[in-house]
C-alpha cells in the first residue's frame, strides 16, 4: 500500500484555527490576556459557541462565581446548547443557565445543596445527564473524550503573564486547565487581584488565554467543618466500634474520612480513647482528606504524619502554614492541595476508606441519592473502591486477602468501610430493603442506577449494633445475614434469627461490643478531645479561625 | 480538654529548615538556581544525605542520565543507604548505585531490560525492594508515604527562571517535581539547554531548586516502535480474531493498546480488515497510548479521533505536531504528555486494554515477570484492571454486566484481554501450569507473587484458537476450561476435552474463528496496511522520522 491511497487529506488542526477565530474576535475588547471586568459577558458571547463543552469551577470548595455570573448572562440566542461539565453543581446560577437555554447537558461529579433543583430539571427534561461520575474519573474523560472546548476557572492572583497563584484552594485548577489548555481549547481565569509577583507559580501563564479581575473574591465554602457540638454518645459509640473493631484489629496506617459525624467522632477519639490501647504510631498515620479542623488535637498530640489535601477548608490557611511537615505546602506556606493528586493517593495509597451513607440496602450496596434528590458521588466512589491495579501490600491489605488461593496468586484488598446507625432520630430508617436510587435512576432514564458505593467493595459496615465484617462472607446470602444482624430494630433487622447471629459471631462475620471489646456504657460525648469550636481553636493554638457561622453557635 | 493539656510543642518545620541546610551548603557552588555542569557530583553530595528518598527519572523513555551518572559517582562513604525511587530501572548505573553502596532499596514501577540483573541484586540481598507498582500507584505514593526528599528529572531547557519545557516528552516530571516541591523536597533538572525564553512551561520555576545543563542532550528509547516486518500472519490471524470477536462484538470505541506485536498487527489492519466491516467510526476512536507509529495508517484514514499520550516516541514529534486535533499539544506544536493524566485516562476513560503476556497460567492470570527478571509492571495492572469507581457507563462497558442483578443493581466492566499465542518459535510455551512468578516473588522474599494482570480481572483471552469470553464464566473451573479451549497443544490444552468444548462455544464462552466469522486462511501479511518503516513514513507524508536503528533494517 503507498501514499496514493490514503484520502484526499482532511485538516488537523480545526480546533487550534477555531480558538484563533475566537481570540481574534475579542482583540479590540481585551488587553492582551486581560479581560476588563465590566466586558466579562460580552467577551464570553465571542470566545464560547453553541454546543461548545464548557467546565466551569463549580468545584467542590471554591466557585469561579464570577464567571458563572457573567456565563449567566450571555444571551441565549447567540449562546446556547452548551455542555457543561462542573465537577461540582454548587451555585444557583449553574442551574440558570439550563432554564434559560444557556446549557443543555451536563456532566458532573457531585451537587449537594442543588441536588433537589438538580434532580427537578433532569425530571422535567431541561437539563439531559450525560453521567454522574466520581471525581478522578471525570478529570479522567477530560484528558479524552470530554475534552473542554473553554474551561472558567478560579485563582487568587495572576501576574502581568497570567500565570496563576492558587493559595489553599488549588483543586481542580491545573487539573482543567492542562485538560483544556492542550487541546487547542480556552482557558479563561477569574483572580481576585493582579499582582506584580506571585508568591508561588500553581498554574503557568503559557496555559491561560485570558485573565479577568472579579467583581469580589471568589466564593469558598467551609465544607469540612463539623462543630463538635453536634455530636452525640451515639456518634461516639460508633467511633468506638470503628477504632477498636476495624482501625485497631487490621493496623490501618493510611486512610481517608468522608466528612461525616461519625469520622469527626473517630478523630476526636484519637487522642483519648485510641492512645489508651497503645495505638499511636500504629494506626492513622497517613491521610488524604481536606484540612479538617476535627484533626487538629490529633495532629497535636502527634498521630498524625502526612496528609495528601483534597482542597483547603476555611479558617485552617494559617493552622496548615504553621504545620509544613504535614501538609502539602509550598515555599510561601500555603497548602498545594491539587485534588487530581490527592485523589490518586486516595485511591492506590491508602488503605482505607471510612464513610459514612444514608441508605444501605440487604448486600451493602449504599448511596447518598435519596428520592428527589440527585446528589452526585463527589470522590467516595473513588476513594471508596478497591484500586485492582494495586501492586504493593501492607498488613491491613493482606489482612483482607480472601481471593483465589489456588497456584499461590493471591492479593489483599482495600478496605470500604460505612458508618451507618440504624435509626437517625427523626429521619428515615437507613437500612432499608431498596436504595431510593434505583428509582431516582430510572426516572432519570439512568442506564445504571446511582449507586454510590456498592455492596462489593464494602469491607466492614458498623452500626451501633456491631461490626459486620462483609469481606467474610462467601456468598451473597451470608453478607445479607451480616448486614441484617447489625441493623437492629431497622425493615431489615428481622432477616438474620438468633441462630443465625450466634453462628455470624463464632465465625467472625459479625463483631458485638463485647466481642470487640467495647463497653457501650462508656460511649459519652466526654471522651472526645474537643466538645466545642473554640476548643479547637485552643488545641490549634489560635492559628485555627473558624468561619463566622460556626464561631456563633 | 484544654490547650494545657496539650504535650510540648513539636518542630513541624524540620523538612523545611533541613532543605535550607541543604541549599545553604551548596551556596558557594551554585549561580543562583543554577549548578555548573562539572560541579554537580559536588553538589549532589551536599544536597542529598545518606537515607534520603531520592526519585530518578529513571523514567519509561526519558533518562536523566546526567544526573543518574552524576549520582553514580559520589562517594559513598558520605551518600550511603539511599531509598530510590525509580518509575523505570533503565539504566546500568541505575543499579551500580546498590552495587557501590549509595542506594540500598528501592521502590519502582517497571525495569525493562534491566530485569535480570535486578533480579539478580535482589537475589544476593544487595538491593531491598520496598514494592513493584503500577506507575499511577508509585506516583500515588509520592504524594503521601513515599515522598521523595530529593528529585532528579529531565527536561528539554529552563529558563533563567528556572521554569522548564519537558518538549514531547513530559512523562512522569510534572508529577515528581510537584509531589517533591510541596514536601519541603528539593528538585534538581538537568536540561539540553538554558534559553531566554521557553516555547511553553511545562513545570514552573517555583517549583525547581536547581537546574543543571547537561554534558550530553538526555537519553530517550524508542519503546513503542514496532518494525511492520516483524509482523506474522499468526499475528494477523490474532488481530482479525480480536477485531471481530471483541472489538466489533462489543462495539468499543475507547481503548489502550501495549507494545506487543499483536496489538501492532491490530492497528495496521484496522484501515483494511476492520474498513471492509465497516467500523469506522464504531470502534477505536479515542485511545490512551504513546504515539505509536504503526496507528499513523489509521490515523491517516480517519479512523482515530483523540489519542491521550503517556509519553512521546522518538521520531513522531513532527507528525504529532502536524495533528492537533488528534494528540494533546501546545501552542508550540509539541506533544504534552503527562503520563499521570493519561494513566488516569487509560483507568478511567477507556472501555477496553489490550495487551500481550509472558506467561498465562490455567486461571487466566498472567505476567511478564519470568524466571531470573523481575521486569516489573509499568502500566499495564493500571490499565488492565477494572476501575470500579467508574460511574459512567458506554455500550462495551455495559456489556460485561454479569454483576449481582438483584435489587437493581447492576454495573458494567472494563474489557481486559490479553492476547497469546498457544507456541512461541523457539520459545517456551505461553501457556503454562503455574506462573514463574510465584516462585520469583517467593525467592525474592516479596509478600505477594508479582502477578501482572489477574485472571479475576481478564475478560477476554485470545489465541490463535480462538477468543476465549472469560467474562461469562460463572465459576473458577468454567473459567479453566475456557482457557484451556484455546489453548492448543500447550501443557493447558487437555483440560477440556471435546465435549467441554462444545458446550463452551455453545454457551458463547468459546468462539472459534469459525464462530466469529473469521477465515484463517486469510490471515496474511498482506492485509496489513504497511509492511516495513518505509511505508509508515510514506503514510505519514515523510512527517515520521524513524529512529536510526529502525531505518538500517
Amino acid at each position: 500500500m503507498t501514499t496514493s491511497t490514503i484520502q484526499a487529506p482532511t485538516l488537523w488542526d480545526t480546533d487550534r484555527r477555531n480558538k484563533a477565530e475566537r481570540i481574534d474576535a475579542v482583540s479590540s475588547l481585551v488587553n492582551g490576556k486581560f479581560i476588563p471586568t465590566e466586558k466579562i459577558t460580552e467577551a464570553l458571547e465571542l470566545l464560547i459557541q453553541p454546543g461548545d463543552r464548557v467546565a466551569l469551577e463549580g468545584n467542590n470548595q471554591k466557585q469561579a462565581d464570577f464567571l458563572s455570573r457573567s456565563l449567566a448572562k450571555v444571551n441565549p440566542e447567540r449562546i446556547h446548547d452548551l455542555h457543561m461539565l462542573f465537577p461540582s453543581i454548587s451555585r444557583p446560577e449553574h442551574l440558570d443557565l439550563f432554564e434559560d437555554g444557556i446549557a443543555s447537558k451536563v456532566d458532573f461529579a457531585f451537587s449537594g445543596q442543588q441536588s433537589a433543583r438538580t434532580a427537578q430539571l433532569v425530571e422535567d427534561g431541561t437539563m439531559q445527564v450525560g453521567a454522574i461520575h466520581t471525581y478522578l474519573e471525570l478529570y479522567s474523560r477530560m484528558f479524552l473524550d470530554l475534552a473542554p472546548r473553554v474551561s472558567l476557572v478560579a485563582a487568587v492572583s495572576a501576574d502581568k503573564d497570567g500565570n496563576l497563584f492558587t493559595g489553599p484552594n488549588t483543586e481542580d485548577t491545573p487539573t482543567i486547565s492542562e485538560a483544556t489548555a492542550y487541546r487547542s481549547g480556552i482557558v479563561i481565569a477569574q483572580v481576585n487581584e493582579i499582582v506584580d509577583s506571585l508568591p508561588r507559580v500553581d498554574i503557568p501563564g503559557s496555559w491561560v488565554d485570558f485573565v479577568v479581575e472579579a467583581d469580589k473574591p471568589f466564593e469558598v465554602e467551609a465544607l469540612f467543618t463539623r462543630d463538635p457540638r453536634q455530636l452525640t454518645d451515639v456518634h461516639v459509640l460508633l467511633a468506638m466500634l470503628t477504632i477498636r473493631g476495624v482501625y485497631e484489629k487490621h493496623q490501618v496506617t493510611s486512610l481517608n474520612h468522608g466528612v461525616g459525624l461519625d469520622t469527626a467522632a473517630i478523630e476526636l477519639l484519637l487522642p483519648t480513647y485510641a492512645e489508651r490501647y497503645g495505638l499511636k504510631g500504629k494506626i492513622c498515620t497517613h491521610w488524604a482528606l481536606n484540612p479538617h479542623p476535627n484533626l487538629i488535637p490529633a495532629i497535636e498530640t502527634g498521630w498524625v504524619q502526612r496528609i495528601s489535601a483534597f482542597g483547603g477548608e476555611v479558617g485552617m490557611s494559617n493552622y496548615v502554614a504553621a504545620r509544613p511537615d504535614i501538609f502539602t505546602t509550598g515555599p510561601d506556606g500555603s497548602l498545594r492541595s491539587n485534588r487530581m493528586a490527592a485523589q490518586s493517593a486516595g485511591l492506590y495509597a491508602t488503605d482505607m476508606f471510612v464513610g459514612s451513607t444514608l441508605q444501605i440496602d440487604p448486600y451493602g450496596n449504599s448511596s447518598t441519592v435519596t428520592a428527589g434528590r440527585l446528589a452526585g458521588f463527589g470522590g467516595a466512589p473513588n476513594l471508596g473502591s478497591d484500586p485492582r491495579g494495586r501492586r504493593h501490600s501492607s498488613p491491613a491489605w493482606l489482612d483482607m486477602a480472601q481471593g483465589e488461593g489456588q497456584l499461590g496468586i493471591q492479593r489483599g484488598q482495600k478496605l470500604v468501610v460505612q458508618i451507618a446507625e440504624t435509626f437517625n432520630a427523626g429521619s428515615d430508617p437507613k437500612f432499608v430493603e431498596q436504595l431510593d436510587a434505583v428509582a431516582v435512576g430510572k426516572k432519570a432514564g439512568m442506564e445504571i442506577a446511582p449507586v454510590m458505593i456498592y455492596g462489593d467493595d464494602v469491607t466492614h459496615l458498623v452500626s451501633e449494633e456491631g461490626v459486620a465484617y462483609l469481606y467474610k462472607a462467601q456468598s451473597l446470602e451470608e453478607r445479607r445475614m451480616a448486614v441484617s444482624a447489625i441493623s437492629g430494630v431497622s425493615p431489615l433487622g428481622g432477616i438474620a434469627n438468633a441462630d443465625d447471629i450466634a453462628e455470624l459471631r463464632r465465625n467472625g462475620l459479625v463483631g458485638f461490643p463485647e466481642d470487640i471489646g467495647v463497653n457501650p456504657s462508656e460511649a459519652s460525648r466526654t471522651l472526645l478531645a474537643a466538645h466545642s469550636m473554640e476548643s479547637l481553636v485552643e488545641w490549634s493554638g489560635g492559628l485555627y479561625e473558624p468561619p463566622a457561622k460556626f464561631k456563633s453557635r
